[in-house]
């Protein structure tokens, strides 16, 4: 009990620090003070102003709505004289971080169950029925085939298929896109953000902004940085990429909106910046699908009652709408880590001085012997010890000797 | 070849430790051991306890999907008494994340492919012909103008347009909310959710949820937390909103499911949590396109085989699942780099005791002189001591003469 | 101010080294280096070359788009032979990460508003009109009661609705699954990557994919682990499920593409990796709204104008394309972080070792008195030495005489 008591106070009670060779020498002290200097630059510049790593980092949440405004006019032999708005041109109505627009259509109309003849190529393409078999269908057939081989036009038969009639005949792209200018419409962007680990709330119509502003402006990365309405044709251009080229056979853009945060500042400082990129593959060497289309239908019923559709295969741009971004805020946590770290790392200078002191320098012998203490093994020690006391006490008598004269 | 030998048996068979100086002393001692046992509390007590530094760290993937169920009755003149279910309602029928409930809208019947007058604004109002332009549209225009100025109605005469006639008035919004009873609509959320780091895996419909609770449970945060059935009226008021209001011109509400999950415990403690958040922007000052609207349009065709529509501008209240999370779960790395930092801090105590000792005790050049060994330059060294030689010779006669008495 | 620049020139032109003792002893010495080696096998082989602690990371911006190919022939008394393609099938049209495909599904023809009987059960079902309140409905309704009680059919009386008559009646579900030919159906999923912090963008159809092969190809997680396109059927299979039996109810499929990406090597080496898992609750404990569904209508226009609609319940298979990964990039930063981590760690090799050799070998007190310099407090010491002089003074007397004789 005593005892214990009595640790417990050496320990308490005790400080212990190493001991310390403290060499005043100006070659060495220089390089020491140098290492020292890079290492707390490093991390006083890298770590803490440039990563910023004193701050809790979090992910941005986001919630995006779009509005999208324009009129088309289109002059075809199937439709005549037509106005397309944006109930026509955005399919579906609305979506959640997405838009499309329509801005390239091949119609088929007046489609009917019913039996036809197949969409003519090498596999379907025939000369009498024995060449088409029955009841057969692959992912490019528009139907199931009947097993007959019937007239396609005046010069050509293919096997007949069950299918909607008339099949839809994709062949040719409309040159220039039926919608061309579309690329005048204008999108507007409302995009919500939120750092849930902050509680952090912002929205891209900055305060500032009022309707008047709201109502005239189009967004240019120069001018109008901060305006959330952009025109089309000029999101495709800003990613380097023509409208129009664009329009016939679709794709699809990125507008990305980077929320890059530090709320240490005050929260006007967290600004939206919008980028532009096209996200399809562009590239002329896979001509599969390229660009981006779909098909849908709207579906009648004629007098009879009996239904019937029409077809369209929708060429256009969708706009996908990407959110990023990262907030920091100063957190006492990563502080103690990087701090950690950083000390940990000034151990490195004791580490390199230590080795070009010890191992480069000319008087190292000298510095060496003073850093260090060498202890022997005890065993080894109480063995040269008890030699040394041997020799000694051979050499007693003789000291005797010397003594007692 | 010896020599290498001899270093490397050095090398493996040396210990080096560094040389302390213990000092019993009971202030300095129990400074250390305070510095050490906030240092202790904070490694231990918010590194690991708080912030659980010991977890590997991975973020939630999500799949959410939706069904509503409800039925509202309303009495217009245009429609007569009408039902609208969920078919009616929600559009589009399913996304992935999200759906929009119809509350409100104004529906344009039977407009048609043709020439009609714009709607009045201080842009299309006109008198005569010369004010209207040829061929001209801009994003806020129903259609294309043909040039001719026509009578809107009895007292005002606008600039005639090609366009779907008659063209949509959406000036007058319908208060309250045509679909007010969509209030008691009801939404079941089935999120799926899956931590990929830890191939971790769980529902929101929890496993000790039986089917007859889920026919007639409906979430309340005190009573009913678990139950994943919403009714779209708390929802917003959860959000400390209005619904009637919010309905008639729309608006934005996130569903927020939260997973924080210890992975070190039981599975069944990592549970869903839902708050609510009105996302759009009801600050009154701006009031561009403010709440939430999209338009659509219902394809028909008459009799003759023309295409007619009827455009309805729905109003409504969007609803996006917002899934996020973290899950953590042991693992030896991040433990690791959190022991590592949490020893380099260790190395603080040392650094400000010594400060205190050496620096502010009374007795600072007693310890001084115990922690330092001063080692002078070799070079400065050899020149004091032959200064010294030399001074010695000077005596040395003196010396001499003073022994030799 | 000359007492400043010595400060500093003491300052700049000195290094400090912890003093240091060398005991050269085997068996301390090999533990000591034991110790050493497994923390620098786990700071190397654990920190940077198995979690790549030497990179920076970033997750995954990921667009997606899909399209669908096929066609399903179906013969039902209501339709009669009917053929599905795509635009029949996948709704809506096109969705942002997601595609629903129509597995099965309960098709109300050529509903109108007005009033019918509601669809029998417990709630609905009377004997006379007391038992039917009026304007009342719930959220299991399809109408709102008219408070009569009329014929179901010629067995059962339920309160009448005003609703979209007739009622659906879903109780019976196709089996097999209507659209079970879907199973052959195929789907080109298209996915464009993006790292924003390295701006390093993929894409999942692979730069030496050429187009003949797209054409024909179909994933397989062996033979062609890089092919774009998935049949359904195989999906499912994929994720261990039966495609027959999930069509009949519908379900929610994942389908998962990791981009894990160490940018470090060559871009070609980052490759997508798919694979397939089924996200809803297949458990059969869970019986309300098992599987996938949701409600459609099409809208028609009867010869005098009336509104009547086609509802269908869509069962059917959601596909999920949930994109996730990580890419890792040598960035200074984090290999700092580590190194620093690592070195801390070093220290832990000293702390165990003196934990041995002080306290738990023979010969520790021998250890421990090279190691330590006991300083006692500066106030003790004086005392103590005081005291001494003391006792000296009182025995000086007798030293005297001593000397003197």
């Amino acid at each position: 009990m005593a005892g214990c008591a009595a640790s417990l106070s050496d320990f308490l009670f005790a400080y212990d620090t190493p001991r310390i060779v403290l060499i005043r020498s100006r070659k060495v002290g220089l390089i020491n003070r140098g290492v020292q200097l890079v290492i707390l630059t490093y991390v006083i510049g890298w770590v803490f102003i440039w990563e910023k790593g004193y701050q809790e980092i979090d992910s941005v949440v986001s919630s995006t709505t779009t509005k999208v405004k324009g009129v088309a006019l289109t002059n075809t032999s199937d439709l005549g004289l037509r106005i397309w708005d944006v109930a026509d041109c955005v399919i579906p109505a609305q979506q959640e971080n997405s838009l499309f627009v329509m801005t390239n259509m091949i119609t088929t109309l007046d489609q009917r169950q019913g039996t036809c003849a197949e969409l003519p190529s090498a596999k379907t393409e025939c000369k009498s029925d024995d060449d088409c078999p029955f009841s057969s269908s692959d992912v490019h057939s528009s139907g199931v085939t009947t097993g007959r081989c019937v007239n396609y036009n005046a010069h050509v038969k293919t096997c007949e298929v069950m299918a909607w009639c008339p099949v839809e005949n994709d062949l040719y792209v409309p040159r220039p896109a039926l919608l061309k200018a579309t690329e005048n419409f204008t999108i507007l962007v409302k995009n919500h953000i939120w750092y849930p680990k902050f509680n952090f709330t912002k929205r891209n119509v900055l305060p500032n902004i009022n309707t008047s502003y709201l109502n005239s402006c189009n967004y240019d990365a120069k001018t109008n940085p901060y305006c959330p309405i952009f025109r089309l044709g000029q999101i495709v251009e800003s990613a380097g990429q023509n409208f129009q080229q664009m329009a016939v056979k679709g794709g699809i853009m990125g507008i990305q909106i980077k929320w890059n945060c530090n709320l240490d500042l005050a929260a006007s400082h967290c600004l939206p910046k919008y980028s532009f990129r096209r996200l399809d593959n562009q590239d002329l060497s896979h001509t599969v699908s390229p660009g981006y289309n779909f098909r849908f239908a709207k579906f009648y019923k004629d007098a009879n009652g009996t239904e019937i559709r029409t077809l369209i295969k929708a060429y256009g741009i969708r706009f996908d709408i990407i959110v990023f971004g990262k907030a920091g805020k100063f957190d006492i946590f990563p502080t103690m880590v990087n701090v950690g770290s950083g000390l940990a790392l000034f151990g490195v200078t004791t580490v390199l001085c230590d080795i070009i002191v010890l191992y480069f320098m000319k008087k190292r012998f000298y510095y060496r012997e003073k850093k260090y203490k060498y202890v022997e093994d005890y065993e080894q020690v109480i063995l040269q010890m008890s030699k040394l006391k041997q020799r000694a006490l051979n050499h007693l008598p003789r000291i005797t000797q010397l003594v007692s004269v």
